[in-house]
């Protein structure tokens, strides 16, 4: 196990339907010395890519974007939900469905703070069934930026997320990628 | 003025009804390195202070307490808003009202991660009437932690939030303190 897959396996908490929360610190309270381990890791799975920008979404992904943008020395820009897209101004939009609250959500970045010119590392917490990933791209491929890669903290790998957004051809490094969880005995496997 | 005054003058955008826009390097698009500047600031104005925990509101004020709790060495928790208090575990909760969406919100953090040991930080973006700085401040208050002090951004100086805090006995540092905006002429004054 990789010191992510340990912390998971001593601070996860697994729940009834596939549920992890890692919310002690990782999308709660947020332990940022462990954010900048994950920093250092992705810095080597992307060595050579000219990444210009930070793209992720609000709110969980911003803590650990924001430390990796530290180390890549480029802005962040975060996609900000809505429910409705009234009153707001000349921006990139998508739909994204959120299973934790169980609607659509509009997620949107202003044109201003995404062009053709930026190569981009999509950072996020958590990847499951890739919708709200896929939304991320989308938005990305409005501006006409370059997608250099994705990075995920925890990859659920018994959804279907992850191999579909591999298919497209894009370089996704997951962290840790769960094969298999057990509520009753709390025991979790992950991807070799 | 200082480095943030001079990037606020330089980059926000002020529109009618006092509304100060600084979302190319704020809350949209965050410019991390600038964030390291103001953390640098922030230790240097609460040196000696025995700080646990930095503790922010979902979503602008995720990315700069991330930034400041890696020079601190300590967690962020981030408060995150609900419209129900459905469904949700064993949390300190209060009530926020929020000008920007018109709508009273729940402001939860759970139990778990606040407690009567801890010595906080409080972090966030923009001070004007106080309300989410209150709220954060009744979470606290609730866990029995201490107040340490309160790092903001942005202060609305002609709205009275930020003195009524001052008030209360609490060290309250902003590093830009709006002393009024001319949407006409894009002039801003800050505080001396």
């Amino acid at each position: 196990m990789n010191f992510l897959e340990e912390r998971i396996a001593k601070d996860g908490i697994i729940g009834p339907g596939n549920v992890l929360k890692v919310d002690s610190f990782l999308n709660h309270q947020m332990d940022v010395d462990l954010f900048q381990k994950m920093s250092k890791e992705w810095m080597k799975r992307f060595e050579g890519k000219n990444i210009t920008k930070i793209l992720t979404i609000e709110a969980s992904g911003i803590g650990i974007a924001s430390v990796v943008a530290l180390d890549f020395h480029v802005p962040v820009v975060y996609a900000k939900k809505h429910k409705t897209i009234n009153l707001i101004g000349d921006v990139y939009c998508t739909e994204v469905y959120s299973y934790t609250h169980q609607r659509q959500n509009h997620v949107v970045v202003e044109k201003r703070f995404l062009s053709s010119e930026d190569h981009i590392l999509i950072i996020d917490d958590f990847l499951a069934n890739g919708c709200a990933l896929r939304g991320l791209l989308d938005l990305a491929n409005q501006a006409g930026a370059t997608v250099e890669g994705i990075g995920i903290v925890v990859e659920k790998g018994f959804q279907d997320g992850g191999k579909e957004i591999r298919e497209m051809g894009y370089q996704l490094e997951s962290l840790a990628i769960v094969e298999s969880m057990d509520a009753e005995t709390g025991s979790i496997t992950f991807r070799e």
